[in-house]
């Protein structure tokens, strides 16, 4: 939504959009996130600086509205009716190998937020919490469905337990985890926590 | 146990290893491990160069040990009897100063992960694999009490959860989190994902 808008104030194709977010990308993969500059990204671009900070306000918003850019559409397109259908139908957004790519990009953001308050704020702002709320809808169906209490305790826990699944096999193996385990913790670990029984 | 072989083999005194490793974790603090150098320890510590390597082997076994030995008691001290009583008193072991100053520590270390493959070697097996087994021995007494049954998945899961639990706060809000948010993960993650009611 605020992509769309902030395109057509500005008349920036949705095409032209996608490839500036595609050349931030290959560049944070190139050089990560520190060495990144606006003078490449406008270089890469062929586009201005002026128009880049206009449209984007700073380097951390432009990279945060990028790996956005690059997420596999919204969360809350997937309604299968149960929420282990659900939280396993995310699983099949990404394969392996799009999960590699990306987590190695996420990990050199997470290694830079910790020198960098801006992009702290922007993932926080423009990502995390956006998507968060896309996961409470997802267990707010769950709730209405009577699958979750609406008093469970772990509902507030949900992006913690996400990111133990996510996090540790990235820091201590180097390697994004693979969807069988991400399935195997779904199952093991978010579904039991949330007292919905796993098969 | 490896520690006090060490030390009594190069005649190194309890005291005079306490000591060092206060010094390279100052030094940790000060410039972080890229920066860190065993010159800058041999000099803070007035020790050879050659006897720290005989040692510890290098900078990243060096560091863990460290770290390792920074840690207040042994994990498999606690036994209150019950998995919530001993899950708990493991957060009575630091108060929420030290564990800030931990945490910071720990962010550092975790940055300079990705580069130094051998500091990753020294963090699994110094550190992360003899506390997993120490946690392993909590939970199979959880298991022999009949508090958690033996085929439990995730069970297989624990040192992710507990990651998720520390992780999400250091990242996003660059705080550890505090002992009354890791009591409430406890209560709400992590002992109902075991089958253990929480009250």
């Amino acid at each position: 939504m605020a992509e769309v808008a902030t395109a057509r104030r500005s008349r920036i194709t949705p095409e032209r959009e996608a490839e500036l977010y595609g050349a931030v990308l290959d560049l944070l993969r190139e050089v990560g996130y520190d060495a990144l500059t606006m003078d490449a990204v406008a270089a890469r671009t062929r586009s201005s600086k002026a128009t880049l900070y206009r449209q984007w306000g700073g380097k951390a918003e432009l990279v945060v509205k990028a790996i956005r850019h690059n997420k596999p559409g919204q969360v809350t397109d997937i309604d299968t009716g149960s929420l282990r259908g659900d939280l396993h139908a995310l699983l099949t957004r990404e394969d392996d190998c799009t999960m590699e790519q990306n987590s190695a990009l996420l990990r050199g953001v997470a290694m830079a937020l910790h020198r960098n308050p801006d992009l702290r704020q922007a993932l926080r702002e423009q990502l995390i919490e956006p998507e968060t709320a896309e996961f409470r809808r997802v267990l707010q169906r769950a709730v209405d469905r009577g699958e979750i209490r609406p008093d469970c305790p772990a509902l507030d826990f949900l992006l913690h337990m996400m990111v133990g699944g996510f996090a540790t096999t990235v820091l201590l193996d180097e390697q994004p985890p693979t969807r069988a385990f991400l399935a195997s913790y779904i199952d093991a670990v978010i579904l039991p926590a949330l007292g919905v029984p796993a098969p």
